[in-house]
């Protein structure tokens, strides 16, 4: 599956043409275009820049017109900060990453269309978008170039992500813990705390027991982490008995 | 509501701090707290970075340990790239965020941390938090400091933002047409295609106003929009009238 064109008009700085080429390759995007890059080009400072993604750069095509830019595109959105009060479809980030996907999916070619940092994207650059995509911010709103081209990319990577929102690292040895291995580890506390008088007075152990039970239950612990906790009890209990032996 | 505390742990370069600060001001983060900065603080070119979020960067506080800079949270996640073959949760920035949000709504006092640009968190470091974030990426997988800000302030923000999928900017006057003008449109230009000759032969008119009715249903069009593709009709039927003189 191919991905969408990123579009730069009119950029300024190369090493934000660098961090977007950067962002791009972060994200699985590949086909950068520039429209009239102000400094020229090649640039070294978007090579700079662009660290491992120094190939995308040097791929980059560059167009004088966006028009030339997007003449093979069937579907692109344009980036903008400001409202610009003609009727236009306005998607959040998210919401045009998941249509993009779709676009790729039924075969077409897609864009992504950034203005220059002074000034953005002018009103006859927009007309020629499908949609305008805006990304919500807090009262101070001014992204720059590489960042906004950075969230892009980023959900359009994540709109076919498959990663689980939480997985337990549990390294290549250690696997959870099954309720037998709990119910073991508890009976030993459990012994041991009645045997060093901790679950005292005795009406009151059963439900200082589930307490203590619901604390350990909430980690989620490891087999290997439970042979741990009782290798501390092993060893906080010896500990104890030698202690006496000194006292007494 | 309160907003998560973002702690750099040894960051090197300045610019990276203030665009990390400018990353927080967008998404509405405000406390910056950077342990033991390689450069000494305060820092001009973090400053200069930071544009308007400046003052951020003018109130980050310094620590001289982690321990010290996240002594007073209740629930910190670490983010890292790297896997670190111990039992620890793993979230991706969305799930992160949600779980911050619910934090934040109990109460609770919490932060991201960030380790610096060489080599990131070490495994103590880690150790400290609740839980990993891990931000899924292509293959190229080196974000920079500034960049990792971003997207979890970005998420954040989004996991509280009401901003809907898609909305559409009409601008101050315009509103969707209503059924009935857009009936009247369709009457409009049926009745000056039946006069011009467009629908024929008459036994496939009725499947060719069907035709264009869903091309241009599917517009979505404003009340502006329909009172100007009026206009059309009636200025191309006149031209069309005025060239018959003509030729006549």
């Amino acid at each position: 599956m191919s991905a969408p064109v990123i579009v730069l008009s009119h950029p300024q700085l190369g090493e934000n043409i660098g961090a977007a080429a950067r962002a791009m390759k972060n994200f699985g995007l590949a086909d950068l275009r520039l429209v009239a890059p102000r400094d020229g080009w090649p640039n070294e400072k978007a090579i700079a820049m662009a660290a491992g993604a120094a190939d995308i750069v040097e791929a980059a095509r560059i167009f004088e017109t966006t028009e030339a830019a997007l003449a093979d595109l069937q579907l692109v959105y344009a980036t903008t900060a400001r409202e610009r009060g003609f009727a236009k479809p306005v998607l959040t980030p998210a919401a045009a990453a998941a249509r993009l996907r779709e676009a790729h999916g039924n075969g077409h070619k897609t864009g992504i269309l950034f203005g220059g940092e002074r000034s953005g994207l002018d009103n006859q650059e927009v007309s020629l978008a499908t949609a305008i995509v805006n990304i919500p911010t807090d009262s101070f709103a001014s992204l720059n170039l590489g960042q906004a081209v950075l969230l892009l990319g980023y959900e359009w990577f994540k709109a076919a992500d498959q990663t689980p929102d939480l997985r337990i690292d549990h390294g290549p040895l250690a696997k959870p813990a099954t309720g037998e291995e709990m119910t073991h580890l508890f009976a030993h506390l459990e012994d041991e705390l009645l045997k060093s008088g901790f679950l005292y007075p005795p009406d009151k152990a059963e439900a200082m027991m589930r307490n203590i039970r619901a604390m350990l239950t909430r980690g989620e612990f490891t087999d290997q982490e439970v042979r741990t906790l009782r290798g501390m009890i092993v060893a906080l209990t010896r500990g104890k008995h030698r202690k006496q032996n000194v006292t007494e």
